[in-house]
């Protein structure tokens, strides 16, 4: 038996709606320990990692661990039908499971919503993603990064990104001109405001907007947002999900005309 | 000579958003007891019946009853010029008039707006809708209501509304999986949460939630919707309109492949 | 060395709003009184003239007269990298420069923004408007002269303004019939009412709906706006900008098929 109820349905909303445009399908893990869940776009240049903690459910119980293979379009459709107040619970009783069942119930308990999404045998990817010493690591308020990508993305399809103790600069190089945002450290205790800067070595990545723009559909999940760099690597851009866990994406940088020179 | 004073304009303006996609163009009859209308839609599935009473209005006169022809989109296109907190008046002076005139007041008579519509003639088609005894009466909050319509939409073209003494089920069929909302007896205070089953007999119906979407554009003309069923018969969802009559809809439940088989 | 700061940089994005539907590319023009624009749109109808005099802007430095050929949907991708609140400085040290550099600075001086537009050469158009005597002068509220425009385009391309001591009247007249909305006198202090009307003669002229509907988007520069109209001249639709200057749109009337007959 696998069943696991989400005090906060809403954040499973918001986590489906924040991967929706990246991934079509996904394989679902569920163990003893949570749920979590890793897939490339269809394009292989990007990767989505979700971790979500059973300790962060209202409920869990998975007797042994299975897969679950879902369409994320599908699932948006069955998750479309909870309210934002709802709770959420999942569950499952056969061992291979050809379905997955839903239950939605709000507070009063006066409105009970029940649903069942056909699952899909899904290969699996082993993606192995290789644990990373970053040494540029930048948290700040996810709304202003997702602005100032959105921004930028008017000018140029790519953003290079350069740290320094002090402050971090996105640059970028159009036809109609060129230009950078710099944000500077600043411990505010406003999380609008807040930038906080772990800067072993500098960096000076360039990376698709295109790309940066998508992960930024997470940016409700989480009023701050990590970016994770070193050169050479990929760019990991992390929301950290209160208490349940954190959904990470991964995205490998642009080899830049000149270097390749 | 034919005029109709509302205080609440934009109660008008309301009606015709409500049932523009429905219906293309439409008989107005006034009498002295008041305006009414009935139309089918283009498809002839559903019905459309709206009782405007004279003690309604402001100001009502109407010397002999007329047949006012209108393109529902035209009169839109009017209604348009007028603000939400505006009077509107609909005036004749002809016995068989070729137009319409509005007039538009805001509170502080300091813009006056006075349109004239053409009108159509239409061949006027008597419906006669009979009256039905209807053994499962639903009264809920409409805003529920077509939250529950618009949600199951995204799994199934069609619901089945199954009514019980203590709760009213909708459920839906479709190729991504199944599912079904419970909503259940609840005599609270509150419009939003009050849901009241009034069930002499039970019964299970099938409907196409496109028309039940259609009918619920009618939301914000109040704050509850009456559904009326009884087996064989349609479906009728009332809106009530204070103190000045009722929007009516009546939809034929399908005939499921089981029962036809 | 020219430059240009402006405290309430919102100000700049709102002026290019209101005009980038109009005009694609304009020559600005700085001197030592201010910024000066002036432009036809493409299809020679309207008339854009802008004028931002140098005691309006934070800090002003113009060592001689130069002009700057803007492409206006480059320069608005530049200024949506601006936030609201940010102040804007516009800087070039080149005599004959081929960039515009544009500095964006929030309050706390933590963000900073810094752009390059490149500049593009335009044949000047020497327009030339002659001063006129306007013996009809409407003030009111922008936004209510914008919807008065917007609702009346349901109807009809065209509106006939007439202007009279009393009152000025807004008339259409379409395929699906006719009508008018009259806005009287009205010295009232709050500006969303008043309506002043200075009429030495009074005027009947019809213009096209889709340009005043156009200059329209400049409604957010101002809470009120003026209509300046006399016989046989343009229209000039006036938005004052605080301190900084004005905006003002030029529309020929047309000719109406009774006039001309």
């Amino acid at each position: 038996m696998f069943e696991a109820k989400l005090q906060q349905g809403v954040i499973f909303k918001k986590i489906v709606d924040a991967i929706k445009d990246l991934v079509k399908s996904v394989n679902i893990d569920a163990s003893t320990s949570g749920l979590s869940m890793q897939a490339m776009d269809s394009a292989h240049v990007a990767l989505v990692s979700l971790k979500l903690n059973e300790n962060g459910f209202k409920e869990y119980r998975c007797d042994r661990p299975i897969t679950l293979g879902l369409s994320i379009e599908n699932l948006s459709k069955i998750l479309k039908c909870a309210g934002n107040d709802d709770t959420i619970t999942l569950q499952t009783d056969e061992e291979e499971p050809s379905s997955l069942k839903f239950f939605f119930e709000n507070q009063q308990a006066s409105k009970i919503s029940e649903f069942s999404l056909n699952l899909m045998s899904l290969d699996s990817e082993s993606l192995g993603i290789p644990d990373t010493d970053y040494s540029s690591v930048i948290q700040m308020s996810s709304a202003e990064f997702s602005r100032i990508c959105k921004e930028l993305s008017s000018i140029s399809e790519t953003v290079e990104i350069e740290t320094s103790k002090e402050s971090v600069k996105f640059s970028v190089q159009g036809d109609i001109g060129a230009g950078s945002i710099t944000v500077k450290n600043n411990q505010s205790d406003k999380d609008v405001d807040r930038v906080d800067l772990q800067i072993d070595q500098p960096v000076k990545l360039t990376f698709a907007l295109r790309y940066l723009n998508m992960f930024n559909k997470a940016v409700s999940l989480s009023n701050t947002v990590s970016l994770n760099m070193s050169e050479e690597n990929p760019l990991m851009v992390e929301y950290k999900i209160d208490e349940l866990g954190s959904l990470r994406f991964y995205l490998a940088p642009k080899i830049s005309d000149e270097e390749s020179a």
